[in-house]
């Protein structure tokens, strides 16, 4: 708060930025393919996204378990909010030096269209989380049997009593909510200025992911995260769930392109090129 | 704690401070209005008290949608109470590096009155939030259509069995708590003696927010915060959200002015010109 | 974990540690009488545990009120917990630049018999802290008139069913929690072999407060804190909560005691002497 | 998150590291049982085991006894996943310095494996955090007397519905997920190359501990520490916890060693000399 003015902001004009903005990632980068570490990233990537899943999953069927026995019984709404703001924590701490830390793909497409991933790379981790949240909700399915599909399979499902473009709207600004975080904590400009303010990025990225929960459980369950709804789908697949599955993947995307947009066009020097009549800083 | 023990602190004569107190704001400062980092500061504070307002308002209509048919179920009054303090949490990570992080018109009064915006800055902030305040409320109550109105639309009323001075005395010292910590996270002073402590800023200023409304839900609502205030009472449009309202915006300006009067009095090097007796340290 | 393996501990020896313990400080230091940094600091500790005790009975009687409206409403136990522990951590980070942020005459009690403080300062910090929160139950008890009483004022008593040696046991092991984790925060060695972790401190010690309400507010209420107890008991002034008041002084000072005498002789080089037949290190 | 790109990860040849591995630890290393350093690291590990199983166990049955009384009492099963989360994150931080905070005989195993601790070692800090979990139970027994029976003891035992394998299968997961996060917060490469994060370690550990409860609790009571499950089976004495008790020894060994496997054999260099045929990097 307020920091603009204890500390002079550096000026950003072209001439002399105190920090470096990395080249745009290529589309198709063949170096990185002769790497282990490309291949490492996307093993990481398929296991966070397994445990995500397996985790979450856990967490609501044991939920809809318990408050069957005992109404007041269970970790609450409260608790799967917890479970999944929590996780995306643990994960992106555990695996940002590895892939970057992505677990989702509505992150990667807002990193890909940044251009701070390969077009490749965007692709394979996609197919990496997908294959990942398919397998963590295999996992949980096997270890509750009859009662995940009882209990709804944590399928993220219009609720009734919301129109389909509610839905959308919500999965729309609680991903803008995300990657807007994710773009904060990892604005190099930043990383300059402040050197250890991307220590903490992995915690407001995981309260980012809680708070859009607390908000919008009670309209689709919340998806803002493809992989996750995609998962949970292919192991309950019931029609309700397959049916409403394009707002999982669309609402995302959109929340996504347009935090990219905001960060790099409205909050970043881009604008300014684009405006011209302002002086830079 | 036993931390001025442990690191013996610079004596902050006038002669020798290791840290640099930056000069006043100007009241008016015109080479600001010419930068668009300015401007850019102003949608920030717009969209970020925008989001503020989307995520809380929906959790609390949320929340009574999900109790009207539960009991139990739902987020509870503790999940409202980490909504409002998590978002400030992630929001004021978000933008403290473009516009300081307001996101609230208490918080820029108090920095305005210690002389750390520039009254220009200061009224334009305002207009922001509350104008991102009121699209916020308003996304969230075409959401929740009927629903908004049914469940009291999240506007701050004093509660029933609570007197007027009851009301305004907590939202006075609610704002206290807040603008108490914004100015304990950003002290020039301590920033130059401990670098690292601004990293961790947005998190006590979160927490700070969440206690306020664990102690003062029942009582008021919980406003510290005029633009919240506002925006709920523009939208929701009910008598008695408009006759409380002046209680959220005079306690809560009432109560940064006081915290900003023992920050820079009673706690920072102020107070020692005021009584000259005492040797400065 | 593992960390003694990645960063080979210094040699402490004596002849050539890399940290300075500092002096142990006088037990009267008239140096430290005439300046304002020191009647500062008893301002802050006076104001801090009046806010730590406005909040955290405010929310206590809020919650019972709540419940005896709607017994599934209301922040909950866990909330109860959370604001104690939340508002340490929010005024342990705001006032440690000025006063160390004890907020509490167990740890000043801990911090001297480690002769972290002198004794003057100790005793005016707890006559401070206990000012501080009569005030602060005071103002709490003016808001919620009638119902203040009604729902027991938040005094600390023993529970039915638990014996007098339980809940001072209790109190005992839970203050060892605490002043245990504020040594380990502001041990000089570990500052500076790590200098980065004290800017961490507040948010452990604000968890171990919460973690001990967690595990005792059904056996006393969870004390551990005198002033605390001092507070609620005189502004409430019935006789269960005097008869109880002991328990809340003497558990938390032996307590205290016995942290810093684990501190200080089992895991600090003090031990070292005493035993003479082991290699330092 | 896309971290891999804004800050170019250093090539990881074996000609030119910018870290140091630390040389594996012996099996049996004579100069460190001459050391006073390494006795007090046992007693460290034994108190904070003790610490954490006694404030667990005390919030295990006091929850248990309040909501025997009121259905809505009691700090909810939420609060029993903070108490083990939120100990594991303040005893992480106190004793890293002084054992490097285990306080889990699967993380010593863990550990052991990757070759980060002598044989000696963790062999006698398994036997200090059993002894001390035994300890803290018993302590709990002892406040909570019949009670403590009567409502189980906080035993980990099975549930009803789910099978033996169900059960090691959860143990095996729940453990990797907290064996990966201390691998990846204690990481030599990640500290070299980021310095601040170490400084972090403790509170995602204490998170994926949260997080575990959360999901599995309600399947196994969650063991992944088998001195908790040791503990509690010693006092509470009963033949199912018994019976069940190798499902608690059997599932934490092989999930950190699963997790020992992971980061040492893909995610770090160890995987590159496996298969040749890859540039490292």
């Amino acid at each position: 708060m307020a920091k603009d003015r204890d500390i002079p902001p550096p000026e950003d004009s072209f001439a002399g930025k105190d920090y470096q903005d990395p080249p745009p990632a290529p589309l198709i980068d063949p170096v990185e393919l002769s790497k282990w570490s490309f291949y490492r990233a996307l093993i990481a990537e398929f296991i966070a996204t397994l445990l995500f899943l397996y985790i979450t999953v856990q967490t609501v069927i044991g939920y809809k378990r318990s408050v069957a026995a005992d109404p007041c019984g269970g970790v609450g709404i409260l608790g799967i909010a917890w479970a999944f703001g929590g996780m995306i924590f643990v994960l992106v701490y555990c695996t940002a030096g590895i892939s970057g830390g992505h677990i989702n793909p509505a992150v990667t497409f807002g990193l890909f269209l940044a251009r701070k991933v390969s077009l490749v790379r965007a692709f394979l981790y996609m197919v990496a989380q997908c294959a990942g949240a398919i397998c963590g909700v295999g996992l949980a399915k096997g270890f509750q049997r009859a009662y995940y599909v009882r209990y709804g399979g944590a399928a993220n499902e219009l609720s009734v009593g919301y129109s389909k473009g509610t839905g959308l709207a919500a999965e729309i600004i609680g991903t803008f909510v995300l990657v807007y975080t994710v773009f904060s904590a990892t604005d190099p400009k930043r990383v300059a200025r402040d050197s250890h303010v991307p220590v903490l990025a992995p915690l407001p990225i995981g309260f980012a992911v809680f708070m859009v929960h607390l908000a919008t459980i009670p309209i689709t369950g919340t998806g803002i995260n493809p992989a996750r709804s995609l998962g949970a789908a292919v192991i309950y697949n019931h029609k309700k769930a397959w049916d409403d599955q394009w707002i999982f993947w669309v609402g995302p995307f959109v929340g996504a392109a347009i935090a990219a947009f905001y960060y790099q066009f409205i909050l970043r020097a881009g604008a300014v090129k684009a405006l011209g009549s302002f002086r830079s800083g």
